[in-house]
């Protein structure tokens, strides 16, 4: 195994990777969308990149799915490809805006270039000229007159180091967030303005590091949020953060984990932190709270209310960011206790607020948020799925990492499955749990009402090799996904079903309640956006089944948002007007609290069962 | 001795002097002006107030000058009346903007009252209502809708504090600068908002402590500026400024002197420093770079630019002010290195900027900065007048302080004086120096080449008794004003009165280029306004002999300013449009570098020359 390079065009993000990885996969990681309805089974199709480089021979499936002079010409499927050698991978134009979207997403194709704004963060060459008794203005207020707008507030720092400044430089550079200036350097240094977009969530924390003239990403690092020590979810922190200097410690551990990854970013993209100006923070409502030091205490009681909802400005060093010294971080506006700026982020990155046909964003995890969009007006609510597809409460639940299972098929009257970092299993992540509920539905092995069927009655159904996999455990009927030895046994319980039913049940009856507000049936939906730490290896088809996508919605109109919130987070960083447009579409967004519904309990126990499945039957 | 109080009206000044003061001495002590052409002698009777409580006897001069029904109903001459009891002195009113200026001057009435403006400091009492399911706003976002302006940018502090401010009070009051939120406190404390207006002199610092409100005085402090100990002027300090650590050092001398001042004029008026939320500063360009901690360096050599000029806003905290944590410091801007923000203050208090009439502001001190102006246009200098009238560079001279020869008089053949504090003479201040210089120009004792005459050659002319004060000394004749004793001895050389001449010569000639500049004669000048430490003390009569107003100019035209200065920073405290009018009126003033001016040394040659006295002649 050795490191190679892969080039993703247009989007200009560079990745190294293990050689021997898909490129599936690798896109997967690098956060770059790759169509792939199948789940990377090489069935749909969908995956068609074109590779430079030295490209693998094509496999049977790729000979069967693309025409001979397109193989020549590089085309593969992401899925089946694996990468040898430093390549370029063209990925085809998948409609505007959905270019570059993915689990560590990159937005420089959607950010950069022309008309699409500019960051509040922007940097002015000075041309100053000497004082003389003709011209005898002080020092400030030369460069005062070189700037578009008056300052009425300047960092003393700036001024004390004015007079030897000037004196030994012609050339000034001003550092202006939103019109304020933040500091002045010696010489044309136009050309370092750099950014981070942080993503913080509860389980993951992602820095992104871009050039703030292009939107180009120079470098993303990531890393567990050191909080989850104290607690897994949001209600846990929350509770942690009530007692002594706890929620000090809560702010402290995140602060320190961000900087290290600012740091990290830097060290990779061979920049000084201290040319780092801005930074755009975004994160659920508990999040941002720990973040900024601010007690989340009655968000988990009702009214479940927050100290700040609105998107403001800091002081890097207030918050105790070791960037520039005179740096900002800007937040997103929240929309209620759990629809957070990270589901405002998700509404500017996937367009929503501008849909005029009813299209929906699910962005799941412990709570899944559900934003439902029309003709300008949203409703948002926030469902308690439980942790289900994060891998927790599921008896072979584990997150998406070296060891998971993330995705299930079957092939030859067999379940087959991929194992993240090509190990051996060791768990089961959100997208395989997914596909093996989703495949044992369609196969009969799950019924309707989510009982799992013992091995003799699905024997019939599915054949010896599939049923075999069932036997009667410690706490009823057991599937076994695999088994490769007493460390490396993962399987499926019958209470693991019922956690993805009362998790799918909470989602679709959120779903519905919103519908019900705006007047129109799932049907009409005509475009479902999907985020969330899937990535893009989840199952269409599979979502469906389980219930994760409302029965009755056309698969091909499911697209994969991928990590909305952290490319909202970059929309804040690179365009100036993302906070206004933030406040006007928080202001549009009507929360609807479930808890306060009478009808939620009927749609939720509704929502329950199973569409029934019978690929065999 | 004891303590008795009186009360000034209309300005509602309360002041406690030693009884056996006079009403004169006690109005210029509290800033309060009173009329006195003749400079307190009881000659001129300008100088009537309404005594109620207890008043004295009428003395000699007081029956002479004042009818007798109006003795009767109070009518005394300040400079006359000695409080013996408890009293309320009624000031008639002298002419709009004109009735409170003084030495530590109270603009009590100038500021309160209606459409006199409001500061940029207010305090809003917020009522809120408790979250609710129907209303889950956010602490902050329910506190920023019942605020005047959105806010961008909070102190954490405020929004840490909010969950537990906001549940334990349905009352607020929000402390707003400039519409930026500073504060958010428990009830309604709209009642308790103060203000500094701070004067930093080269030699004394004053700090009136202000209702917010209203405009009221609540006390007064001043002090000696510490910063004395390492260079008496402006470019001494500068010098100091120069090596290692000094600029930090004389940054901290200043801004505790600040900090000790406002302590002490809280506990004058009871209140806590926590609740002053706005310092106005103001002083000499130099004096404000100090305060701010950036180096005047460029200030003493030419083109003699400073680091910063215009008027910003400082946090309180960032230099060391200890009030209200979230507190502000507002400067007023500088036109240039030697024409600071206290002329600026100057012309503002005076009204200048809005005479359309030519007119003279003459701040004097070490240097005299000199502001003609009609038509809306200002004409700025600055003349290097040298130390002589804040009694420097003069054989007996002191600062106008306990023991210092104050006035001084002609009567019945020989010169009289008076004394501060009413001790024995210990030497000689500006006022006194005017006055036994013009007095003596006035006797023919001094000629109009500025040479003192010998006894033989003065007593044909003013008699033995002042002839005999005459007589050689060790650099040329010398006259012997006081002979109290070995330490008492005042007298004033023939070096004396050529410093004096060459202090006026530099005011006059910046006077005359001034006057050129605008195309006038300085006989068209219609009123002069003049500032400095004299106070109301001065003898305008005396000053007009020794030249420090130019010839032609009619007494009754020349005002006191008092401590113009000081009421600019009180304007600047308690009117929210006076930045905006200064940085208006900074662009109109015209700063006219006289070391630039070919014509200043014949100006300068020809206005050492004094108009010849006579009365005895």
């Amino acid at each position: 195994m050795r490191q190679v390079k892969i080039t993703y065009m247009p989007q200009k993000v560079e990745q190294w990777v293990v050689s021997g990885t898909t490129i599936q996969e690798a896109a997967v990681a690098a956060g770059v969308e790759v169509e792939a309805l199948c789940g990377g089974r090489g069935t749909c199709g969908k995956c068609l990149v074109r590779c430079s480089g030295v490209p693998t021979e094509p496999s049977p499936a790729e000979q069967e799915k693309i025409r001979p002079e397109l193989l020549a010409s590089g085309w593969r499927l992401a899925c089946r490809t694996v990468v040898a050698e430093d390549m370029v991978v063209e990925i085809p134009d998948q409609g505007a805006g959905q270019l570059i979207k993915g689990n560590l997403s990159v937005a420089t194709g959607v950010l950069a270039g022309s008309g699409e704004g500019q960051s509040a963060l922007v940097k002015i060459h000075l041309k100053t000229s000497p004082s003389s008794l003709e011209d005898p203005r002080a020092d400030w207020d030369r460069v005062q007159a070189l700037l578009p707008q008056s300052q009425s507030q300047v960092d003393l720092k700036i001024l004390r180091e004015l007079p030897v400044l000037v004196r030994q430089n012609a050339d000034l550079t001003a550092v202006l967030y939103r019109g304020e200036i933040l500091a002045l350097e010696a010489g044309d240094t136009t050309a370092k303005a750099y950014g981070c977009a942080v993503d913080i969530g509860t389980t993951t924390v992602v820095v992104s590091l871009h050039d703030l003239r292009t939107g180009e990403v120079l470098s993303v690092t990531s890393a567990f949020n050191p909080q989850r020590a104290y607690g897994g979810d949001v209600l846990a922190r929350i509770d942690f953060s009530l007692h002594g200097q706890n929620l000090e410690k809560l702010q402290d551990l995140i602060v320190e984990a961000v900087n290290v990854l600012i740091e990290q970013a830097s060290a990779q993209a061979g920049i000084d932190t201290k040319s780092i100006y801005l930074v755009s923070v975004v994160g659920n409502t508990t999040m941002q709270h720990l973040f900024l030091g601010l007690s989340p205490r009655h968000i988990a009681v009702p009214p479940f209310v927050g100290v700040l909802y609105a998107g403001l400005d800091f002081a890097a060093r207030d918050l105790g960011l070791r960037i520039h010294d005179g740096g900002r971080v800007t937040l997103l506006p929240h929309v209620a206790g759990y629809v957070g700026a990270d589901i405002v982020a998700g509404v500017l990155a996937t367009g929503l607020y501008r849909e005029e046909r009813p299209t929906l964003l699910i962005d799941v995890g412990t709570n899944a948020e559900i934003v439902l969009a029309a003709n300008g007006t949203l409703y948002a609510c926030s469902a308690a799925a439980g942790p289900a597809f994060e891998g927790a409460n599921i008896s072979c639940g584990m997150r998406a990492g070296t060891g998971a299972v993330d995705r299930v098929w079957l092939e030859a009257d067999d379940l087959h499955y991929s194992v993240i970092g090509s190990s051996e299993p060791q768990g089961i992540c959100g997208s395989g749990l997914i596909d093996v509920v989703g495949e044992l539905l369609q196969a009969g092995v799950i019924d309707g009402t989510g009982r799992l069927l013992s091995r003799e009655e699905a024997k019939p159904l599915v054949g010896l090799t599939l049923a075999g996999r069932l036997y009667e455990g410690e706490n009823g009927e057991e599937f076994l996904l695999a088994d490769r030895g007493p460390l490396h046994k993962v399987r499926l319980t019958q209470g693991d079903i019922r956690q993805v039913q009362l998790a799918k049940a909470a989602i679709l009856a959120g779903v519905h309640i919103l519908t019900k507000e705006m007047g129109i049936r799932t049907e009409d939906i005509q475009r479902i956006h999907l985020a969330g730490s899937f990535g893009n290896v989840l199952n269409r088809r599979n979502a469906r089944m389980t219930g994760l996508i409302p029965p009755g919605v056309d698969l091909e109109k499911v697209k994969y948002a991928g990590n909305s919130a952290h490319i909202g987070a970059q929309m804040n960083l690179m365009r100036a007007e993302t906070g206004e447009l933030a406040r006007e579409v928080v202001k549009r967004i009507k929360y609807i609290e479930l808890s306060d519904r009478t009808d939620f309990t009927e749609e939720f126990t509704e929502a329950m069962m199973f569409e029934e499945g019978g690929l065999f039957g």
